[in-house]
């Protein structure tokens, strides 16, 4: 189980505190992902799409607990019922908004980005409704935390 | 950037050939992630949420092209643009609802799952609708794709 690096995320953010914890509370308009040469014939039709998911190594995270208090809450959760970003693999998911795509120079310039700048990107994937929009799954202790601290960020 | 496997996947596909494309595909009932014992602390509160994201190793993917054919398509697509298992980090991301969840032997029973049996898992998150549900989100050559194959399946 190798990874290797197709690109790398640029963004206003240059350390963690600060940096949003998810696209959605994105207040700054910019960032964006630049692709290796190799990969960019890849990058093909993603201009049908409006969205995507961006998988990140969330490089700036070198260690974890299985117990932590999530950033919007007051009391210790298990990591996996978190998305903290400390964790055994530090792999970020993040479904960002596509502002433009340009094959040629490997820059994807997006509404905002929840990363540092710096990040270094995975893999890129076409954000599905069918397939991954759930609108009511149950969201379990953050649901009670979004109501309480949602003007936060 | 080093990955660790923290749980495997049990379930019913053996080969590739017949594995649905996703867990909304899914025919068979059952399929279940087994945590590590050292992890399983991690587990804590995830009872708390329907549905979570698997975050995978698609092992038995062992190289790629830039252009595929998708499955539900017959036309060749950039790879970025498509959700191919065939990619230069074959890591995979499944939204897959829970059944239930045994901290003490790491057993997370689904509903079904879109992963071959042995599959590493290298993460698990909440799924989160309020920054993981974009139900109009457009997919390009999927959306098309989706209206005429969408009984193979």
């Amino acid at each position: 189980m190798e990874i290797v690096k197709i690109g790398v995320i640029e963004s206003p953010y240059l350390e963690q505190q600060g940096t949003p914890l998810h696209p959605v509370y994105i207040d700054e308009s910019w960032g964006r992902i630049v692709i290796s040469p190799e990969f960019r014939n890849a990058l093909a039709d993603l201009d049908g799409f409006n969205r995507l998911w961006i998988i990140s190594w969330l490089d700036r995270s070198n260690s974890y607990d299985l117990k932590v208090i999530p950033f919007r809450d007051t009391v210790e959760r298990g990591l996996f019922a978190t998305r903290y970003p400390k964790r055994p693999n530090p792999i970020g998911i993040s479904a960002a908004n596509i502002k433009s795509i340009q094959i040629e120079t490997g820059i994807i310039e997006l509404d905002g980005v929840d990363l540092l700048n710096g990040t270094p990107v995975l893999d890129l994937k076409p954000y599905i409704p069918a397939v991954d929009s759930f609108p009511d799954a149950t969201a379990g202790w953050f649901e009670a935390s979004n109501t309480t601290t949602a003007d936060d960020r």
